[in-house]
């Protein structure tokens, strides 16, 4: 008897259950937010939490430890060595936490959601913040219990972006912002409002319709995917070729719907482009929320809002939505990157963009260190967005209130996403640079002509899925030395070139 | 310490948990059969296997069983002595079966699932054979586990109607046959094939929405439910308040859409119908496969296939759906009525449906025996067809592939129909007496006021659960005796005194 093959079989069978169950809580989730009729929200929530319970007390189990201190200590290649350790890790971080806590903070977590969208919907904070308060006291409860470095945000931090801490950050933060505020005001300067899609209405069926063709052309597998309608736009990885995105559509503005559907389908191409023979490891995954970014904002921004793209694509979109006959390309160009003082995160452009990030990392520092309860946040975020972004919200619907991810207890989510601002510039040049500089790299976005973007992303990002760190897998696809920190420069200098020419600067 | 309410309050737990596992099995369940993705089909049915092996881990785990062998000496009320023993009931079965089958009867019900739409999409058996002929083996395996009384066909009926045999349903079906057999050939004699909606084409969506309206003002409630589309028309109990229904819509004829809403709506009222502090508790659900369907029944024949139906009903209906308006009450009437040899169950007026089940009955005993394996089916269904309906399915798609149940190992599922069709003649009959007669009836139906029937189901079926056994139930509610057997009159005289009637024989 094969007591090595067993004990790696026996480790398989665990690797493959815990992802099956991460594979249903994501349709519950994606149901959630599309499809459940609102009064199954409460049944829906207990059911979540039983899930997570589920998986917390099988991660937990002694059986899987002893399986993972066994394998541990075997001569293993270097991808089962990685599925064994991130197995350890993810153990590891659950067995400190209590199944109560995990329980309620699962069950909480899908309440305080439909409390959030009721409370959006009616531009009534109060609905939201006790269940918010709640889960602010529970995301304590887990920091302490998990541990942190230097402050409790660090443990908040880490669950989402391995290694990251609110100290390793802040020059990030400095940097970017530093890098990018001459442009910024200078260009605002210049803004006159005339920087728009044509006029609508627009018909929010043929937008959608157009979104999810772009999409096929794209390399977005619609047999295995699907584009609904959301509140917030996301996507869901259900299964190993089931990755789900959302939109929204504004009938009188299609900017919106059309770059959050090349948003979501960065992350939905960098699910369904994991290795299959990884799909039920621990390593077939996304390694981290920042690289999971870079994927959505490569293909958002350095795409999506590229003047060659939409030379390209222009012909497509005025054919599908009436109100663009009227257009050109360089009017489309424009108005997808029209920088402006804005509340709304998501719609915000490129440049303002980090700003939004800014003000929400001070924020849940803020919260981490006990300095800010539930009750205090429309406050202080009027204030910060009035300091920072030079615009207060007439409403917390347009403030506050306007992100799902303090309901769902993403505390620590945010600044993952200027990490994928900045990782999508480094990815982005770097991919310029092997194929043949930013002259054939506009040939091939405005020929349509995807597949070598894509297939250079498979390669040095999405089939590495979590077999490295976050760190290594960016210096490798990007030539750099790991231990030279987050690289700020090709963002900065990415932002500065293109909206110096774009405002005539 | 009371260990007596620590003893409860574990059993509660463990059931709790079960309905939600049930719960997220049912949403998996809704998703695979309306949006998923085609390719996530496999990656589903290996997380499906997973789902339903943890269900019978923890159906099976010995703390559970000794709960229930601990509760079942204590001196408990009516309610928790039901739950406890329902409790036992499940358990026991599940112990009977050995893990492995579960798992690979779930998978493959997944996968065979798949298999069945593609096969019957492109009209080709050979497609579905090894896996329905795999399914059929475990089946075999699955009733020498569980035990039967006389012959395995009864292990396979027991899971859907708790006492159901063979031997006990065989009076049933020849009383029905013999009952109404003088009826329908006289109705037949009588067709020339003019009862029929007026010619289309009818809108799709408009259809779809018409279905949904009506079924929003006969007392289902959309913010608990869904209508959606799907290959074959279902309902699923996702949660305590989430029951959603499917249709399928015919451009050609909106009979079937309108008809198959109706008849998943009374399956959908009925989940929804529980009562609300039973919800996550054994008893807190539908008590037979039989009684489920008699639900669906009540709807879709007693109140849609009636005239006073049509004749308050006609001008919604007319208003929505355009090429109705040449039409009249009576027509409609006529239409969802006509009596006619068809090759499809699910499109099968009221008197030859019992036929339509009779061949499904009969082939399924010759399964269970031995007789008949996956690649006999075509033929053996062709020729029972044409002995019992008087026709022959022209393909395998209008003939052995039509129905869903036996690619996801619902053998023995469907003399739960004729059962329901029984049932509900009965219930309906008790309605009409305590409701002041047909003509009070009729006149309830023609205002479009059903909420006294909706309240006297939910008083007398719904809010039971499954408190009772099925066939105490339904003695209850139609005040005769338990122990004389399923009474077939009613279902009888309905159908002789209707067609009677509409054909002027």
């Amino acid at each position: 008897m094969s007591t090595d093959t067993d004990a790696w079989e026996r480790f398989s069978a665990r690797m493959r259950e815990l992802r099956h169950l991460e594979s249903i809580g994501g349709l519950m989730g994606w149901d959630e937010q599309t499809f459940m009729p609102p009064k199954a929200a409460p049944g829906r929530a207990a059911a979540t939490g039983t899930l997570a319970s589920i998986e917390h007390e099988r991660l937990i189990s002694p059986e899987y430890g002893n399986l993972i201190d066994e394998l541990s200590e075997r001569d293993l290649d270097a991808d089962r060595r990685a599925m064994v350790d991130l197995a350890r890790r993810s153990r590891d971080r659950a067995v400190k936490l209590p199944p109560e806590l995990v329980r309620e903070m699962a069950e909480l977590a899908s309440r305080s959601q439909a409390a959030w969208v009721r409370a959006r919907a009616s531009d009534d904070f109060k609905i939201f913040e006790p269940l918010l308060q709640r889960m602010l006291e529970l995301k304590a409860q887990q920091a302490e219990h998990l541990g942190y470095e230097e402050e409790p945000y660090d443990a908040h931090l880490d669950l989402f972006e391995r290694g990251a801490t609110a100290a390793r950050l802040q020059p990030m933060f400095d940097a970017v912002t530093a890098g990018i505020t001459p442009t910024l005001e200078a260009v605002l300067a210049r803004d006159d409002g005339s920087r728009r899609f044509p006029p609508g209405p627009y018909d929010t069926d043929a937008v959608l319709d157009y979104c999810a063709d772009l999409l096929s052309r794209m390399g977005y597998d619609m047999e295995a995917g699907r584009l609904d309608v959301s509140a917030h736009p996301f996507t869901s990885g259900v299964g190993p070729s089931d990755a789900r995105v959302t939109t929204r559509v504004d009938p009188d503005d299609p900017k919106e719907a059309i770059l959050a559907s090349l948003h979501e389908m960065g992350h939905g191409l960098y699910h369904l482009g994991q290795r299959e023979d990884w799909v039920e490891t621990t390593i077939g995954t996304s390694v981290s929320l920042g690289v999971d970014e870079s994927q959505s904002r490569l293909w958002e921004n350095h795409v999506g809002r590229s003047l060659a793209f939409w030379e390209g694509e222009f012909a497509n979109a005025a054919k599908a939505l009436e109100p663009l006959a009227k257009a050109s390309p360089e009017e489309i160009y424009r108005a997808v990157n029209r920088v402006q003082r804005s509340l709304i995160r998501v719609k915000a452009d490129e440049v303002t963009y980090p700003l939004h990030i800014a003000v929400r990392f001070q924020i849940e520092r803020a919260i981490s260190n006990g300095e800010l309860q539930a009750a205090d946040l429309p406050a202080a975020w009027n204030e910060l967005y009035g300091r920072h972004l030079g615009i207060r919200p007439p409403s917390d619907a347009d403030g506050v209130l306007q992100d799902v991810h303090w309901s769902i207890g993403y505390l620590g989510y945010f600044p993952t996403y200027l990490i994928g601002s900045v990782y999508a510039a480094a990815l982005f040049e770097s991919f310029t640079a092997g194929a043949g500089g930013p002259d054939a790299v506009a040939g091939l976005l405005r020929e349509g002509d995807f597949a070598p973007l894509l297939e250079w992303l498979r390669r040095n990002v999405h089939r590495v899925g979590s077999s490295k760190l976050p760190a290594e897998i960016i210096a490798d696809a990007t030539g750099r030395p790991v231990d030279a920190g987050i690289d700020t420069a090709p963002f900065v200098s990415y932002i500065e070139d293109k909206y110096r020419d774009l405002y005539g600067l």
